[in-house]
């Protein structure tokens, strides 16, 4: 056996999706794979695990459960919110060290790369030979650098399949239906509801983004010219839609320890924007609200094929650019200029993925209530093919005789 | 071309299903290629449309537009929800008798029996020759007699699949997590969050039926003991949960003009559930609710195979009948008693289907908060296969050297 150089140390942090148990296996099976790694370590509950001692033996899984892993929602090495003190560091590179680990993967948001950002700079300070990666995922795409990010494209998959049956439900019934979708600072999943769209008059008619300015008023004369059209409105809606003043519509009021606006109960925004639009277009108007929640992070059966596999890659691409010896970085995908979708991926500095949330493109939106064409082009590859919906020609009876 | 008898209409109500126009297009297909029928006429709007002249010639449509509606969610002739009166049914009698209108298939849940029932009481009173088909659809599988009803089995699999990646979820993040299930009467859909289940510790790790009685200091002590155990619970809870009174758990205090209790805000029976669980258990307890809504109705691309195929025969078994010479009746499912799932179709007495719900079996259910093996095998063959979750075997790192 060849002499190795050390252990490789994964973890998983925040909001899990669809595919982040892709990018796991990929940086599991390119690790197993390579002769300089002694162990492959997986750590549960992101840095907690090596806090707490909590570590298992990922070259001890067999490859068919691996690969049964790879296609499960949630984090199959569990997850964690929680920012490291300066102290709790320190202890994280201690016991590295102390586990030989050269190499830790770490998969998640923008907080997973700061976490990622701050171990780095201190090991390189203390001349500590470790390599941070950061693996991308989380379904609100609000990412800085890369074209989108792993577990977004999922999610987009599951908010348009939702918008596709619902269309037809509010066909069935008529009346005006809010969903509010996650994305509290970014409204990439709130505009994937977007791809429902096929037909002149398919919803959702209106798009409501954090990155557009909301007003009531304006929101009730929107769903009121829809109505008169079609006798029906789907309305698309993200939970952090917020006023001029910055104010979240679905606040409550109250503000956290940090200063944050709280959001109140989970049904509360689309309530409260129902209870709007029974008060200005009437109380006899059938309206009615959901909340998608946590099913469009975690609902089994729905991933996109191009999410799946851009996951693996980025998971196996950290570790095979760590491996040779490239630096602490994230990981970023870009999208060739090419007529058929394709992507390839780079390393991006830790610096620039840590610190800021990447909200919608301008050019993505259309005034204050809608995605542009440009957006739906743009996200289409990622999500896949949809299903079609079937309508009836709906020809007009004529009494004969 | 051979003396025709008559036309045949078609309508659906209610709440639409995954399936329901299965059922349309087993009716339309059937009544197409059968000599006796002159015209197929689909009104719009459920009875709505006889009362307003929207009627659709059907046998306009392509066969690959059928097909193609078959296969999608919310109901193609649009839906209703209305109780007509004596009057309404008297107008409804004379138009279709001024349409040659000979046979009248109803597609909808027990108030379109009763709409059924008593417009072929009032026409058999009046020698109209006229045959009223209830063909059953519901989510809910609240009707009688039939074993179980085209539409559920769809909801259930939606539900089964959001379960499936929740408990994924919660593993990762741990803590309480309610979900709020449709079914205010009856816990069939509730109840089939079961099939989540897998490992022994997979959730959902309590079940709340409205068969059961609820108490929130139980519940509060049921989701403790869980927690206890594993650090984490996953409740499927009805809309529909009451106390020993047969006061809704979730209700507002009001009361509709028939004296029904008001359920209040979408996310208001989970917010309270949490609340409850905060005050008695902590309020540092990580707890979050989801009310799942209307796409357990309507998401496109969760459909139960099983399901798709029956509903389509209870469509085209109600047409062969009624233009076979059978008076009006509703269409039930009977299950085989054989070792692989196999179901028969049957016609029954009107009556028997338009008045009550019915609830879940008390053999389906165990004490207050699960429900028994025997629902879970009975279940299973009408849902079909499930993704299988992939684990992590999580052997412990043992540090070597």
């Amino acid at each position: 056996m060849p002499q190795t150089r050390g252990h490789v140390l994964i973890g998983q942090a925040g909001g899990p999706t669809a595919v982040i148990n892709q990018s796991l296996v990929g940086v599991i099976e390119t690790a197993l794979d390579h002769r300089s790694v002694g162990g492959v370590i997986g750590s549960l509950h992101g840095i907690q695990g090596v806090l707490k001692g909590e570590l298992v033996d990922l070259s001890k899984e067999r490859r068919k459960t691996l690969e049964s892993v790879a296609r499960t929602p949630g984090s199959a090495l569990r997850s964690v919110r929680k920012k490291p003190t300066q102290d709790e560091c320190q202890q994280i590179l201690n016991r590295l060290k102390q586990l030989d680990v050269r190499w830790f993967f770490y998969i998640g948001g923008n907080d997973s790369a700061e976490t990622a950002l701050l171990l780095s700079t201190m090991a390189a300070d203390a001349r500590q030979d470790l390599v941070v990666m950061h693996v991308p995922k989380t379904i609100d795409n609000d990412l800085m650098v890369t074209d989108h990010c792993p577990g977004y494209p999922s999610a987009a998959r599951f908010v348009a399949l939702a918008h596709l049956g619902d269309d037809m439900d509010s066909r069935s019934l008529l009346g005006v239906k809010v969903n509010v979708l996650m994305g509290r600072h970014a409204g990439w999943l709130t505009a994937s509801s977007a791809l429902a769209r096929v037909r002149e008059d398919d919803g959702p008619h209106l798009i409501y983004c954090p990155e557009q300015e909301f007003s009531m008023d304006a929101f009730c004369a929107d769903v009121d010219r829809v109505m008169q059209r079609l006798g029906r409105c789907v309305v698309a809606v993200s939970e952090g839609i917020h006023d001029k003043a910055g104010n979240l519509i679905g606040a409550s009021g109250e503000r956290d320890s940090h200063g944050n606006q709280q959001l109140s109960g989970s049904g509360h925004l689309g309530d409260l924007l129902v209870a709007a639009l029974k008060s200005k277009l009437g109380s006899k108007l059938r309206a009615r609200a959901d909340t998608l929640g946590y099913l469009q992070r975690s609902f089994a059966g729905v991933v996109s094929e191009v999410d799946a596999k851009e996951a693996r890659k980025a998971g196996r691409f950290a570790a095979a650019k760590a491996l040779a010896g490239a630096g602490s970085h994230s990981v970023s995908i870009v999208r060739k200029p090419k007529k058929h979708y394709r992507a390839d991926f780079r390393l991006s500095a830790l610096e620039k993925v840590a610190k800021d949330q990447r909200r919608m493109d301008p050019a993505f939106l259309r005034g204050t209530n809608d995605v542009s064409p440009e957006f739906v082009e743009w996200l289409r590859p990622l999500v896949g093919k949809l299903p079609r919906m079937g309508h009836l020609a709906e020809v007009r009876y004529e009494v004969h005789g």
